[in-house]
């Protein structure tokens, strides 16, 4: 953060005045500066984002009803816990992520026909899992692979939930098919390829959806927060992160599932972050054991990938759990919830 | 790459038909697949991309006028040596990249001013510099720092373009700017975060205009080919790759450059492959002796990030070379490209 | 592993003769080759180590009482679960690692005086601990760092050994000091900087306690298990691995713990694999979380550092519990490993 | 470093008295210090390292002949080019590291013959190197693999030497056979799995030999420093640095060459620096250009792997040069050199 910048959290009094508040936001506002206002059970605070300039903080700690200014040192700020001390709990038909009860999302990497959707997606709801999951657009490394069923594993999807009653998730990855995507999904899903593609994260984040996004495999938390930031800073507040793995040295597994991101994420934001142990491991038989440290650290849920014929599929077999055993999965996580004060 | 994928690169005798070279394309695109053609001084060769069905090869070798096939192992093919073994040359208004002369773009970081622009666009050109490089659309890692001029920028780089005659290079971040920025640009930048942001790439991919495509800081040199690839499979062949430092544990510079993927590069591919010593450092100090050694390893040229007053700079200022210096640097290249066989 | 090299596995028949087995190890031995039997419940098996000849198969197949051979395509073989199916459970005065029961061992990193090793000796006792650790040969990055008290340190480790009841476990750094740490310690560590110090592994694999293996930070999974066969194959079984975290790029945290790694040496190898929080996260904050995530992923144990005043440790300080922390999360412990069918 | 540590620099006057030097030694030793005096052509500087407790700077420039005291924030001192601020240059045998020459070691990874190391030896003097390298402690990461052959090496290594007047570099990887290594190598080498092995460092601290030695695949530039620090606290100042590649996520080299490395340690610290390409890359082919890259950005030397018949080599035969490639890559270095104002 370059040293002239202004972000600062103004913290009011007790009990101070609604016009108190307003001539504070009027008086940074004039200043060039953005404000965000969270207000507490006890005090009511403003986020002030400046725009590169200094800011004169004894001005605001002069003015009525100001108790003390709090200058933020991370360069993320809506995303921080500093500044929104409570835990955020993202509502999505009926259920809600990042409160007691633990959100398991499940289903194929990518939709590949309405038999194997319709049979996963009826599998998983039987098992106990909360969201479907089905890519219909694919970013694959290669351009000669399977690329998605595009529109048409969209509206599978839709078919799917309108059959299982389950709320769907499933990725977006341009800007221009944010409103298709938005016309059938309940959850935006940015992967980790597009975790920095900021013209995708300024779409969401004017999109009327939930974002499930996915940290960078290159990516750092204070990143990751900062990529949610961007989202927070074009005013969609329904943010969901998700921890993947990132990638290191070891070759045994796809990537390294960083396992301290979880408390380290809750600590540093209030935004809910699930861990999706099939991409971290690459390994269908890490996904079980991996799964529990997931929910024994305290992640708010996971993202797993379930498919009926796992050695035919067309995108990521090997890490694929079937029916049966994601079901036993579903099983073994209900005693750790339990151990940590969570339901599934 | 799925087991029932089909690459293959046909190898026609020496001497084979025109008539014999067309109904082995016929044959191969019947059965669903895609073929380029390469013709080299001694043999054609065509190169097949598959959809994932088995192909024969035992039947295409019996064809008239066939040597052999080869099946292609490395995931990327259009961006292989052994696909298209000459060197691939990118000429750009004048210019060419990948030859014998050694190009060096050289510019700020971000577009701030015309001041700013103009009098590098001078200091670079008068010492050498063949392509001034500028950012007019800045992907930034925080929200509240400074994202470009935009449009604005654009115009600015055209003026420069006109007053210096050099050709400039700037980064497009997203598909629907693509058209914007190929009307002012003489070649369009993939910058490292968008590396795998395959949607761009499709858009360039069509574009009629030269790409310079960076490494990504956590992406492998065969993810950087098969991003190449996405490229080449849409119809674009005057691709520049840019090695510009990857994300590794060593915290004194911003990444640690890759020298040996310069040499690695023109082993496995055709393109032409430049070096960013700016980024790859983040240090001015060390961008005189990196850029040596960049030419020493063979590159093809270098990006350098100049400014007037570094310490003003908007973006990336402790990375940027002060006109004289950047003239001094200019000075030493001159001899390690002699002593490496190629010219300013 | 070069491409001559032998190395086999021998499965003798259900109820092969003591005769039979006694020819093939004299057959093999007699071709250069070293032999490790293991008798399981049905069959038993002969590890066969050869010396960079090639090795004929068929002729051993051939032989009476042998059932088939099996190449070891792994460069380890002691330690591996093929080699060996059954977990190994190293015994330790009166305790077993490695079986039903979670071992937890815990202390100050380094020890700095009588009071402070007596005072956290038994608030860990009292707590649950079945292990006491402590440093008296600290290697330290820093010449000018605190190198430990030397064998002043290992003398009170006996002393608080003898008051609490709790078997000790300190590190050992060069192959000299063997011998006197063996006169003290119950367990000899060996640190991460250390796992790929051969003349120490050498040394450890003589001598007569279990050794605990600390994963470098450096290495991977595969490197681990080629140590601890440095050690196997000099003559010591008594082996507990230790996943302590890697480097990566993730600043927040000094190392990354690698959770998977968990699982898959447990998939890999017979031995006993535990982790240790403190080293790998560098935040006491995050040693609950993470403990839990590792019973939860399959944990024989952990390594905790634990400190009466963390904030004048004169070592890792910011990684240490405080008793009562300490033993609060013995209490958490208790209920995921419940969850997972273990005990403390 | 933690807050209570005590490392200053006394800049003494222009023209300060012995006397006032040897108060100012008295007076910080009297406090527990020890000190490093560094006779410059203009100023006398003494390099104060403390042990923990805090130091009164203020005290030290009141006394005098002091001109000023600077604290030292980087946490090694001795190795610094603060505290040194000229280019140590290293005398081996007649020739030097670090001075305007540019030393090329050459010779096989692992001695394996009287033939083979012969016959090497004479191709590296022919084609111009100036140093001999041959392992014969190999330290491998199988126990399986071939060790190298001990203290008949190391005879062998010194009948070359007698033959062909080349020094010798050879690893040490125990304190215990420090003086044996001793009796017949010119230059100690500390591999890059020992560079923290603190036991090594102490022993060859206090060895009558330079040290060569090569960066940990997986430590900082920092670090790297450190560990010279250590040797140099025990009182040797001959050391050569070795950059030879980390660590990192790419799969096609076998490490990464950190070229940035080479002027980055230039700029920090005194020490010569020279770059392993053998072991950087693990491929033959990249040798020659990653050598010249390494001459380029302004390392002191090269240490390179060359072996008469590499298809046969015991140890990384893929990494190693046959001897008519060595030669043709002298000659091309001898054009960089003059390039960049050194020579051969």
């Amino acid at each position: 953060m370059s040293k002239g910048e202004t972000n600062i959290i103004v913290v009011m009094r007790k009990g101070a005045m609604a016009r108190q508040i307003a001539n504070v936001i009027a008086r940074v506002e004039q200043m060039g500066c953005q404000t965000y206002i969270s207000e507490g059970e006890e005090h009511t605070t403003i986020g002030v984002v400046g725009n590169g300039r200094p800011l004169n903080r004894e001005q605001i700690e002069l003015m009525d009803g100001v108790e003390r200014t709090v200058p933020i040192l991370r360069p993320f700020r809506l995303a921080s816990r500093e500044f929104h001390p409570q835990d955020t709990v993202v509502p999505i038909n009926g259920i809600t992520i990042g409160g007691e009860q633990l959100i398991v999302m499940a289903g194929p990497c990518a939709i590949e026909s309405r038999e194997q959707l319709m049979e996963t997606a009826r599998a998983v709801k039987a098992a106990g899992a909360h969201v479907l999951r089905g890519g219909a657009f694919k970013p694959r490394s290669s351009p000669y692979s399977f690329q998605g069923l595009g529109e048409d594993g969209l509206k599978l999807l839709a078919q799917a939930r309108e059959e299982t009653g389950l709320p769907v998730v499933t990725e977006v990855m341009d800007p221009d098919t944010v409103p298709l995507v938005t016309t059938y999904a309940d959850i935006l899903q940015i992967g980790a390829r597009n975790m920095q593609n900021y013209s995708l994260l300024h779409a969401v984040g004017q999109a009327q959806r939930p974002v499930l996004l996915k940290r960078g495999l290159m990516s750092t938390i204070e990143e990751l927060l900062m990529a949610a930031e961007y989202i927070l800073s074009h005013g969609n507040d329904r943010i969901i992160l998700c921890e993947r793995g990132i990638r290191t040295f070891e070759p045994y597994t796809r990537n390294t599932l960083d396992i301290s991101a979880v408390p380290l994420i809750k600590q540093l934001s209030h935004l809910p972050v699930i861990v999706d142990p099939s991409h971290a491991t690459g390994k269908w038989e890490l996904v079980e054991p991996v799964s529990r440290a997931a929910v024994a650290a305290g992640a708010d849920g996971l993202e797993i990938e379930v498919h009926p014929n796992p050695e035919e599929a067309l995108s990521d077999g090997a890490q694929s759990l079937k029916p049966a055993r994601f079901a036993a999965l579903m099983e073994s996580l209900r005693l750790i919830a339990k151990a940590v004060g969570r339901r599934m």
